[in-house]
């Protein structure tokens, strides 16, 4: 299931190849509302992606110059990755294998000087919940606090002083050991701050997620870093307007959204959801998702009729960053690790709302009385007979 | 500020003209969800579309077969176009020379058996509100009931027994004589059965329009009629997620989004924000949007620093449409006037909300209970220091 060669790498260098520049251009600023300018990647960083096979990508993103406030750039970044060794491994090994690529990413990272990073979702194992098997998969499952991908995770945190998103498979040891999916916040000192949960739970195709876990009680909080108001939307979520939009009345300025989704079932609305909510929401988005294909050891069912079979999809990658007023980057990669980079000036959230004004014109209070009315179990929708 | 000799006609062609066929299938699929079908267009339609110098697309939008539902097929079209008579001419002599070409358009639709038809937003006079001037523009408001061009369209409804959504500029005569931007809906016996307002209003740029009318108070209505349960959702309503979750609650099947949009604001977020909410809401959106500059009599100025002119935007048509499952249509043309139908089996939004299970994973309680804090003025947003 792993891309044929045939297969393009990303929509944006397929136009790039093709279309008469003139018309490209005009192409481009349609689809992806203008031409965001790269940055130099520094040289050393260059040659670990080479040495370890992963892209490097780092975009631009200005606001308009003010006379009362500085700029405010951070430099912010999200990273795809296929898994590092066969599903068969022993957990120990597979996870060690995640953990010395991250590694090699991260140091990549900071020789560009990241201030904030975040990963895909649950990066530290395969995304077996398609099996529907709880051993082995379920002993991936760690200690949000205190689990060895969180260690490794508030270790480079210190290191390099970087906020990091660690989006892992969660075990809550004080109650019930239940599993979550979960962002753990670390800051720039190597300290938890917080978590934030997975709020949507999906339940179609190989993503049998409610088997393992359950929606979210901590609501949406967004963490206000060093480096500015984040938020983590994980990967289902996106198809959810009302979770973005708490997010954004809770003052994120970013939102990760870290994903495992496959290539049929929602790649044609990738490169839009996390988009128009950062349109809608004036705050940047950076979406990534996981690379490649994963072979489980047993043979499972996808609920599509088709016969039973050992590999799960091909996840597709192709992270991108969207800017408040919508100006985005091209994808990354449909098939290689990649690391992508962007410098952002946060100013560029207040600018769009004043804008756009789709906070002065949203009507919260309506939609809050309407919502309540619509959540009652006798709820009689406004329908005129005609 | 018409759109020179080498602007694209829409993005779509240009694709198809340029990339090789295999990857411009993938790039379609990522783009587009997919290839939609065209059907063949009535003979004599056409001809009147060439005499009157508007193009007709017809998609096809099938759903899966249903062992207990039949098809539930309707057809649906949206028409985009521009003003007929320079904006000097007397108010009764534009709309006339509106009417007119609306009437043709009409008669090309029925020739196609098309049973649902909206028009671009206050398709009946020039998109004056750039100018903030009162007189004469606000002579083109008319009554819901029995204004000219809600006449015309019970005409047209009762000979084509077609349901006709109409958007007019409204003067409420019973409640002040105040304004309102109101779709006024017909059924197919010519009778007006509703009426839905624009529940957003834009602040931005040559979108002066809060200063003519408010906010609609009528809510989310959803018409149930003959040929499916349609809302409107009105141009910067677009803008808004949780205005079309409202019509999706109330059990829209088929949303459509009338606009007056320009270039440069607006586009690059055209073609993904009506497609999202499709997707979010498990419903067919039908967008469309006028065609053409319009230039105004008096100079104006834009709010953007830039010298006081005549002429407003450049109105870029580009009306497409969308299925619950995310595929979408090609782009009608940015420049020429145009009737896009759409042969849609409504079965699909069932099959769409079952497939997804959006709807199942909402939680409006949840968002409910988070709205009505966060309306409050009081309101503590949830954030963790770090």
């Amino acid at each position: 299931m792993s891309l044929p060669e045939t297969a393009i790498d990303n929509v944006h260098d397929v136009l790039k190849e093709h279309i008469p520049a003139d018309q490209f251009n005009q192409v481009r600023d349609i689809l992806y509302g203008g031409e965001v300018k790269e940055l130099p990647i520094d040289t050393k960083s260059k040659q670990i992606g080479i040495e370890n096979k992963f892209d490097i990508k780092y975009y631009d993103f200005p606001a308009a110059e003010e006379q009362l406030r500085k700029p405010n750039e951070v430099v912010v970044a999200v990273v795809q990755n296929s898994i590092a060794k066969p599903t068969t491994d022993p957990i120990d090994v597979q996870r060690s294998g995640l953990h010395d690529k991250i590694t090699r990413i991260v140091e990549a990272a900071t020789l560009n000087k990241v201030n904030v990073i975040c990963f895909q979702e649950t990066w530290h194992m395969p995304f077996a919940f398609c099996t529907r098997e709880k051993l082995p998969w379920t002993e991936f499952a760690e200690d949000a606090e205190s689990g060895p991908s969180t260690s490794l995770c508030c270790d480079l945190a210190r290191k390099y002083s970087m906020v990091i998103v660690n989006s892992i498979l969660e075990r809550d040891i004080t109650r019930g050991e239940v599993i979550w999916n979960t962002a753990v916040v670390i800051n720039e000192k190597g300290n938890v701050i917080g978590k934030s949960r997975k709020n949507h739970i999906p339940r179609v195709g190989d993503f049998n997620e409610s088997t393992y876990y359950m929606e979210s009680k901590l609501g949406h909080p967004v963490f206000d870093t060093k480096y500015g108001k984040i938020a983590i939307n994980i990967c289902y979520g996106r198809h959810h307007p009302l979770n973005w939009l708490m997010y954004g009345i809770n003052g994120a300025e970013i939102v990760f959204n870290p994903n495992a989704t496959v290539n049929g079932l929602s790649e044609s609305v990738w490169g839009i959801e996390a988009r128009c909510a950062a349109i809608a929401n004036s705050y940047y988005v950076f979406a990534t998702n996981r690379v490649g294909s994963e072979t489980f050891p047993n043979e499972y069912t996808s609920g599509d009729g088709k016969p039973a079979h050992k590999v799960f999809g091909h996840f597709y990658g192709s992270a991108y960053v969207t800017s408040p007023m919508g100006l985005r980057t091209p994808d990354m990669s449909r098939r290689n690790d990649g690391l992508l980079i962007a410098k952002i000036d946060l100013n560029l959230c207040r600018q769009a709302k004043d804008n756009w004004g789709f906070r002065l014109t949203q009507r919260l209070e309506l939609y809050a009385d309407e919502l309540a009315d619509a959540s009652k179990s006798d709820y009689e929708p406004q329908i005129v007979k005609g």
